[in-house]
């Protein structure tokens, strides 16, 4: 047992973090749970812990279960000597500095938090390669771009997101406007988070994953493309410089990338991971991404494209947005005027410090804020969506 | 220049030497013509000796265009101490010897001809590996395994071979039993020889593919899947123990693995070689084969799973039957029957010699032309296809 991998999960209630317990349930030769951490739902919390015995855990308070595990920061777990792997599994800008924290170590992060790359992807790459450590994602999209690139020596010519295009993927302008909370949770594919499903239904996650692929995989912006592809069993595309492409499919299931990132560069044998059946599969599907009824997408690349602190803002601005839209504060269609709205306000710092990126993200916060307000107390979004923000 | 590799093709007037001359001269700083033989289109081949002025030549007869390269034997060229690479182009049992004299010399041959490993499998992996030679594939099939295998470190779980279907995949068994030469010999996606094109609506050509890999991969044939794929445009998939699948894909362009062999481990850029065009592109089709209407399939991979000389045998009678059916001695559906009748009538050899091999095809073809002899002396069978043979 030797050879154990000493697993730290930071987000282990989330969808993510859950999952990645089951991973490391169904294979307890491999894999060791050495500590969880965990924010809002205290009482999953306690259950894993009492489950997996981690050697140390956080929280927002120590919670009193007759357990004595070493309570530490989320910074000292990431960094803890016994720790092998930390697992990123928090969300928006709470996983930045305890992946700071992981590098700093040179500790392999498997990384599921979307924002670290995309609000300071810069910084980390750098502090990566200065404590050589590793990277390794696991979004289903960058995963299976990863996949395909072992073993290739060179460089490939294109990459290829794929995107299901979430529930209103063929949706009117006008409908889009009058869509709801409760429709827009419903993910045709995916069982995810509330503010990824969202973000998954705007296309704005899209987007912020082609910030993530440009970082993970040192790709210029020109050549990351979207395919939409409603089944999710393409999970991604790498095209080369002679022409072959390699797709990773799979059934869409979040634990086949979590695994794949505790076993790289190997596999394990997982009897629990779902089997693609062709007598299920008549037909793959592919078409253009639309970018006119789904903004969001190219305010995302277009904010990855002018870096500095604009990534930190869409990012900041987004959480208020979909915040708003989910408490019915605003329309579905309004998220993407907010976040146009604040970036167009934003004054850009390139190559921001971690303090930097850190205010602009309050300052964006504040400033969406604000313009929602106004615009409340203007209107009644949901019944008049198409108001102008 | 001192890096250009120097390659041999040994079949170079057939439908695979002209394409891996194609991409030859598109690639002159990392490729050169150091040979070239070719047997039935002399007209060609003194064409190509002209343009390409190899060092080294070979055909059935020496020709008289006041050229003075060397005049060898293929076995002489493909063992001969210049020679980086040996592409064996060639059909049929044609290969067997000079890709033998290859592996001896320990050179690399990339192989298109797929009978060397059906008859001989057993004998060709084992000289490789004794001589530490490497055999690359060229067949697309094969080329898309073998590209999905590049640096996975475990063992595959299932291969699938894709199959276009030829151009009769939803005939009736009553319609295939009706079509002429002239219909079987216009491929839907590829254009190729007409062994291989008639080789392709039978599916016989698929059940070679299924041989090969088993030897290529050392893989064992029940784990090895056909998935029918009318669009020829992902060539094949490779399932890992996870769940996991990577697929190659591509424009049906024979060129494109040809390059690969010539590249490996390698890619190179090739402004010729077609790219993907994803708004041509609206769905992959996929369907499980159907064994019933197609009986060479699993003639095929019955020889192959019992081995010995029966994998000759059936490559024998089905050279014979096809050309059979092309000068309409016999209709389509009398392929299987032929290669059936021979394939139980054989006594077969396991762990056969080379001689043994040999003497089992020879067999073969005298005793289907017998069996096709008395069948047309009894009947005409273009006018009555049913006729049991």
């Amino acid at each position: 047992m030797g050879s154990v991998k000493k697993i730290a999960i930071l987000g282990s209630t989330g969808s993510i973090g859950r999952q990645a317990l089951d991973v490391i349930r169904a294979l307890p030769d491999e894999l060791q749970v050495i500590a969880l951490t965990g924010y809002k739902n205290l009482e999953l919390l306690e259950k894993q812990i009492m489950e997996s015995q981690p050697k140390m855990f956080c929280s927002s308070i120590k919670p009193d279960i007759g357990y004595n595990g070493e309570f530490l920061s989320a910074e000292e777990i990431a960094s803890h000597p016994e720790v092998d792997l930390v697992i990123v599994a928090t969300a928006g800008k709470a996983g930045l500095s305890p992946t700071l924290a992981a590098l700093k170590a040179s500790k392999i992060v498997a990384l599921a938090n979307k924002e670290v790359l995309v609000m300071a992807g810069e910084i980390i790459i750098r502090e990566a390669s200065l404590h050589q450590a590793q990277i390794l994602p696991i979004d289903s999209e960058h995963s299976a771009i990863w996949q395909c690139l072992q073993g290739e020596e060179n460089k490939p010519q294109r990459l290829f997101l794929t995107a299901s295009g979430g529930p209103f993927y063929h949706y009117s302008q006008s409908q889009l406007a009058a869509v709801t909370p409760e429709q827009s949770l419903q993910h045709p594919v995916w069982k995810m988070g509330r503010k990824v499903t969202i973000d998954s239904a705007t296309l704005m996650n899209k987007g912020l994953e082609v910030i993530e692929a440009h970082w993970l995989f040192s790709f210029p912006f020109d050549s990351i493309e979207i395919l939409m592809h409603p089944q999710s069993i393409v999970h991604s595309l790498v095209e080369f410089i002679d022409g072959s492409l390699k797709a990773q499919l799979s059934w869409p299931d979040m634990r086949l990338p979590i695994q794949y990132a505790l076993s790289y560069p190997r596999r394990w044998p997982n009897p629990e991971l779902p089997r693609l059946d062709w007598n299920k599969i008549n037909s793959l599907n592919f078409e253009p991404v639309d970018y006119d009824r789904f903004p969001c997408l190219k305010l995302a690349v277009d904010a990855g494209k002018s870096g500095g602190t604009y990534p930190a803002v869409l990012c900041a601005t987004d959480d208020v947005a979909v915040e708003l839209f989910l408490s019915r504060r605003i329309s579905f269609t309004d998220i993407a005027k907010i976040v146009r709205k604040t970036l167009e306000q934003h004054q850009n710092i390139s190559q921001p410090s971690l303090e930097e990126i850190l205010a602009a993200d309050a300052w964006a916060r504040e400033y969406a804020k604000r313009l929602s307000t106004d615009h409340c107390q203007e209107s009644e979004p949901r019944n008049n969506p198409g108001t102008e923000i």
